[in-house]
């Protein structure tokens, strides 16, 4: 008799540390992913703006996972879970059965029913996005330099970033460097130092679920950094030549995407109630309710309290893996706790915010932590030490070093 | 008056060395290229087998000539040159007019006649191709994983390099490393190691311009790392399922093309002669007859006895730089004459062919000379501790560290 099957869709925090989980467990695992990379995503955003290359902060799950051998990696992605069968089907129809599930397929960009914004507000959830967006900032600058037209030039030089969340900020904030000190005396007909970087946000504080005097410090280092911050503002309207916010227009060619994340449409074929963010709400062993051999976890899963970080998805995988083996061995479930490190968030150059606990931290102090703890963090990674070098590099000559557009002009 | 005005078509080696040897003459210089890099291109194979990041082999052209406070870089594609009106067109009608025009626009692909066979045999001349090819070579093993038809497997792990060149040496010889040792173990249906590397030279040996006894060793190191070399054959279709030569066919999925290089379509416009393999005649003071205005060099420009390779093309550019400031200083031009440092290939882990005038060399000598030289030569560039690094990584653990597919399943 073969072992039973876990198959776990997705291979991010959730999934890598539920797969991880089970290594020593008398099962066959099976890991689904639409790539062929696990993801740091964490720094996502340092691709996105030309400060690492793109496998600097990937590495091959196959390569991961080459060790578990009870582990089977397969590039595909998951149309459908057809709970009551126990069964799902492949992009290609293929079937894939389990005898337990996790899914750890994370969360989609959310326009808010207005997908039609899509093509011209990209999100960043992906290494592709992250490339496409670092094309259109660079590619912004140099059709800056090559308009003969001020008001369309001025439109070149506009970067509007929707959504103060963490991802916001980090974007406005290393989109300012860029134009600030990076690209510098780079030109001849534009000055780049004159970009404007816009960060929009419809509540009255950038960083939400920070607390508020972090909120106001984060606001006032991006102001620093040359940073618009406009708060409660609603975007109405986004199109190829820039962004309508009720009566206001800012006519910008380049806009990203960072206001909300819709859970994947896996979550909704699974039947279960799902929250206000549309995360699927799981029970306390992160199990879905009617079906306890399928597991939520990660940004996809709704659990009160718990943030949509990767620290919080590594304890969910890891926990899900835990209350499997707990099953297979006869043994009760045990409920998820979260534990809180704290939430970081960087903003630019000596610039960040740090909640630890009742200890809340701005400015180099915040930032140093940050960098230490995604040193630490990215050990599991073999590219650490070149993203080390990057860093110090960039750190003191201000350049980047990823500055590539892989595309020509279009 | 503004002083007389040099554009530069192209900023690879020809052409970044041009306006290089412009920096301090009474000129304008424009440099004009497609992408917003100049590139490495012999490691461009690295980028293409995984072994090297797209931004380690790359640096914006903005920040190469940031300090020439004489030199402007656009970013475009020049669609046309009138040489009697001495000016060219951008891609979207934009004029540039020139006093003096250096042409380093290089090579495409050239399918001889057989452009149908491009979608499935990819050249290897950008960045772009190098991402392409990479992702082809790494979704043809996820592919096989999960295919479950053993005829289709086996096409799957079939791998065609045509075209005996140095590029089509090095890919073949990477290719078959990466089946028998980077992958090896890391899949539980298939056998990477069991995967066919087949390399298809058209003539009787492979490195045509080398000395027969070097094409000798680099056949004889190519089938120790693994690789079928089949000489004498001529491609006669290229398609979706492979490759037919003559009465033989080779089922296989994915098809790279190293066969042969056309000149650019601006060679043609100059209205010049061309020489056999289509590149342009130019005088020995590298101008183009009748246009003592225009130079063409690099790859592009046809020298009896001089190679397409990055020496020969830095040096020309130099020249074409030293002869417009000549004529400017009514001085006579100088007659191009090529200094020959030899040339190298490399084929795998420690296995190299180096024609280093009378030495030849082969095997580890030969390798450890192509790295010392590569190593060298990427002193230019900011991104050669991160290539050091990522090749004695790569070097002790075999493993390689750009294996991601950027797109999903399609």
């Amino acid at each position: 008799m073969s072992p039973p099957s876990v198959v776990i869709i997705g291979c991010g925090f959730g999934g890598l540390w539920a797969a991880q989980g089970l290594a020593r467990a008398p099962v066959g695992v099976t890991v689904i992913d639409r790539t062929n990379h696990h993801l740091f995503t964490p720094l996502l955003y340092q691709v996105a703006t030309a400060g690492l290359s793109a496998p600097s902060i990937s590495a091959p799950i196959r390569h991961i996972l080459e060790g578990q051998k009870n582990a089977t990696v397969l590039l595909g992605e998951v149309k459908q879970i057809l709970p009551g069968e126990k069964k799902l089907l492949l992009e290609d129809g293929t079937p894939v059965t389990y005898d337990y599930l996790v899914v750890a397929s994370g969360t989609t960009n959310n326009y808010f029913g207005n997908d039609a914004w899509a093509p011209f507000a990209p999100g960043l959830k992906t290494l592709e996005d992250a490339l496409d967006i670092r094309s259109r900032i660079l590619l912004a600058f140099e059709r800056a330099e090559r308009e003969a037209d001020p008001a369309r030039r001025s439109a070149c030089l506009t970067f509007v970033v929707i959504g103060g969340g963490a991802t916001g900020v980090e974007l406005a904030g290393t989109l300012a460097e860029i134009a600030r000190h990076t690209l510098k005396g780079e030109f001849r007909r534009v000055d780049p130092t004159r970009a404007r970087v816009m960060l929009v946000e419809g509540t009255d504080r950038v960083l939400p679920p920070y607390t508020p005097d972090l909120s106001e410090k984060a606001r006032l280092q991006l102001e620093r950094l040359g940073v618009t911050v406009w708060l409660n503002k609603r975007v109405t309207s986004v199109d190829a030549g820039g962004v309508t916010l009720g009566a206001e227009r800012l006519e910008a060619s380049t806009v990203i995407w960072a206001a909300g994340v819709a859970s994947s449409p896996l979550g909704r074929s699974l039947g279960a109630p799902l929250d206000r963010a549309g995360r699927v709400q799981v029970g306390p062993d992160l199990s879905v309710p009617g079906h306890p051999e399928i597991f939520v976890v990660g940004d996809l899963a709704g659990v009160a309290g718990v943030p949509g970080i990767a620290p919080a998805a590594k304890q969910m995988g890891r926990h899900a893996a835990l209350n499997i083996r707990k099953t297979l061995e006869g043994k009760s479930r045990i409920a998820f706790r979260y534990r809180d490190y704290g939430q970081l968030a960087t903003i630019g150059r000596n610039a960040a915010v740090a909640m630890l606990g009742r200890l809340h931290l701005s400015g180099y102090p915040a930032w140093l932590t940050w960098l230490v703890a995604h040193i630490y963090f990215l050990i599991n990674f073999r590219n650490r030490l070149a993203v080390l070098i990057d860093w110090a590099w960039s750190y003191w000559t201000y350049n980047r070093g990823a500055r590539i557009i892989i595309k020509g002009p279009s």
